[in-house]
């Protein structure tokens, strides 16, 4: 009796009371891996210190100038493309945060047993490429289609299914112009590396990562919505097993600081000396532009207003730094920050709970001591 | 009663039998990572592949041009350099494999609370710099001196004691020619990542990853022997808390293969299909030339050879690739590499414990099932 490729797989669980990290998570922990939090200083994050998930192993492509892009399905003329044809369209460049839907999973109680991001799963880049509505266009995408199904390279099995990954857009999202969605071949200027897609992926400005399809070889317009594993089994908001659930999609509004002082190396713990402390990070939200940061050092007992930078014209889809001056004094402190953005959005101070552990946007807190470093008494 | 710096810190333990990855644990995993394993693929590892495991934060050097080293101690002239006199001195480019020298402290038992490694934690690339001997020849190091000191730029506290990180070589080592110790510039021909220790760090060919300060400013002559935290607390090997240990210094033999097929998301079981499977991967030490790789499809019961690519001249500090065909037929395998070298070193089948969990090289197998992909009876 042999074993198909669905044997492999285990059902989703939640871990139990007081259970530790097992081997799986550890496995998926040691080969992905998140943002430092020091490097939020960076407008730009450069490649290595960029979170990144691969569900399954990432595609060896020795030779990028092989590769080919194929649009097809419900078009009038389809498409096979060469990274050269995909330069001969029009280029564009944007400044995107993209954050794991799954960020913030390993902090849920009970925690879904899959990657255990805690809050680091995030970066921003300059992504550049063509916009894939040019690339519709030039197929003459049908216009009454439901949905464009996008598939890549990466080859696995999860839960049982054995899979390239796929996701999908809504064809409106697909060919929109704000944000538009970019066929992307350069990341900060250079080609992308191989673990962001090499030589080809898709950028969604303000969706979480499962959406930016990473390795792209086919776009295919669908006149049915896209019922695969990643969109209808995966990736939904469900507190029971048993329900349909919501897509997960935009990114929910999450400040992060960047942890004052200096670190103990195993707790983690942030050491600061008394006086004036400058506080700085990152805000975001794919909902709609940060509207206000907040900074707490309390545990969110108290708050009070951080300064946001200046808005810049064409970075609506980029993390907004933010600032607040702190006067630390000997004692121990919860920092936490917790952004707010223009349609009501807010960081919870609880969580909210899913079986998926996805868009756990509740504010963290750091623990910081300040050291009195006097004389003994 | 305020607190110490040393306060925020827990002494070193063990994890308890079934004790799962703990909160302190994943923290280090989620900001430091490992190659991904079918990254083995690339002579050459590409940076964000490449493991990283920084102790403290990771330093900002906006501005490199101002960045300083100095050269002191028993010394005739004191040196203080820029990037630009570095470069004004005779450049040598290396091929070197670097592993951590707690890469697979989690698969000890008991494990080892600190950085959660499997056996993830290495990765190769081409360093370019200054031969360390042409500096302390510059300078005019005294040849009765014991060690030379270096420092880097990142700071914390560990078990207690703030501090710079800080590592030690023997002068005979520092001034040696084979290996040539560098002060590296640029990794990959670019110049080095923030993680990598931009703008400037140690490389030590042959020798664990602690030994290869990164963010370094200062080169120390020192004519007693370094007593530091990372020399004489840390980084040595002890199997009970009270003896002094050796020191770890270079690395053990090690194969690791591609792991063959594609995974299973959660449980990184590997598929296979029936048929000629080629298996590859590469081998390295610090103590010796790799003289032969076996492999084992069951769990070490029985071993074949495997056939090692040639030997190029130049190459002597980097990993060396090898494969071996197999003929894959439906059923479950655990399959694993073991690598031997020049001077008798061999990986273990059973693990050598040891307090730090440092140079644990014991043979890792991995799961692999070939799956029977025929109609069903």
């Amino acid at each position: 009796m042999g074993q198909r490729p669905g044997d492999v797989s285990s059902p989703a669980r939640q871990a139990g009371p007081g259970e530790g990290i097992g081997a799986d998570e550890l496995a998926l922990a040691t080969r992905n891996h998140g943002l430092p939090l020091e490097a939020l200083r960076y407008d730009v994050t450069p490649p290595g210190l960029h979170y990144v998930l691969t569900h399954y192993d990432i595609p060896y492509v020795p030779n990028p100038g092989a590769w080919r892009l194929t649009v097809d399905g419900r078009v009038r003329a389809p498409l096979d493309l060469s990274l050269a044809d995909l330069h001969s369209f029009p280029q564009v460049t944007t400044r995107v945060t993209v954050e794991c839907a799954g960020n913030g999973r390993a902090l849920l109680s009970p925690r879904p047993v899959s990657q255990p991001w805690l809050v680091e799963a995030v970066g921003t880049a300059d992504w550049t490429g063509v916009p894939l509505g040019l690339l519709l266009a030039e197929a003459g995408a049908d216009p009454a289609a439901a949905d464009v199904v996008f598939t890549g390279a990466d080859h696995g099995v999860e839960r049982g299914v054995e899979q390239d990954y796929q996701r999908a857009l809504p064809l409106a999202v697909a060919v929109g112009d704000d944000p538009a969605v970019l066929v992307a071949t350069a990341m900060n200027g250079a080609p992308l590396p191989p673990q962001h897609g090499r030589p080809l992926r898709l950028i969604v400005p303000g969706w979480y990562g499962m959406a930016h399809v990473k390795w792209l070889r086919t776009v295919t317009v669908s006149d049915v919505p896209f019922t695969g594993f990643q969109q209808a089994v995966a990736y939904r908001i469900r507190r029971t097993a048993d329900e349909e659930g919501e897509p997960v999609t935009r990114i929910a509004p999450r400040a992060l600081l960047v942890p004052p002082g200096f670190p103990d190396f195993m707790s983690r713990t942030r050491v600061v000396r008394p006086g004036p402390v400058r506080l700085f990070g990152r805000a975001w939200s794919g909902q709609a532009p940060v509207s206000s940061v907040e900074i707490s050092t309390d545990g969110g007992a108290s708050w009070e207003p951080a300064v946001l930078a200046p808005v810049v014209a064409g970075r609506r889809w980029a993390w907004r730094a933010w600032r607040h001056d702190w006067h630390a004094a000997p004692g121990e402190y919860a920092m936490g920050a917790r952004a707010h953005d223009g349609v009501g959005g807010a960081q919870p101070l609880e969580q909210r709970w899913n079986r998926g552990g996805f868009a756990n946007n509740a504010v963290r807190f750091v623990r910081v001591v300040c050291v009195d470093d006097g004389p003994s008494p």
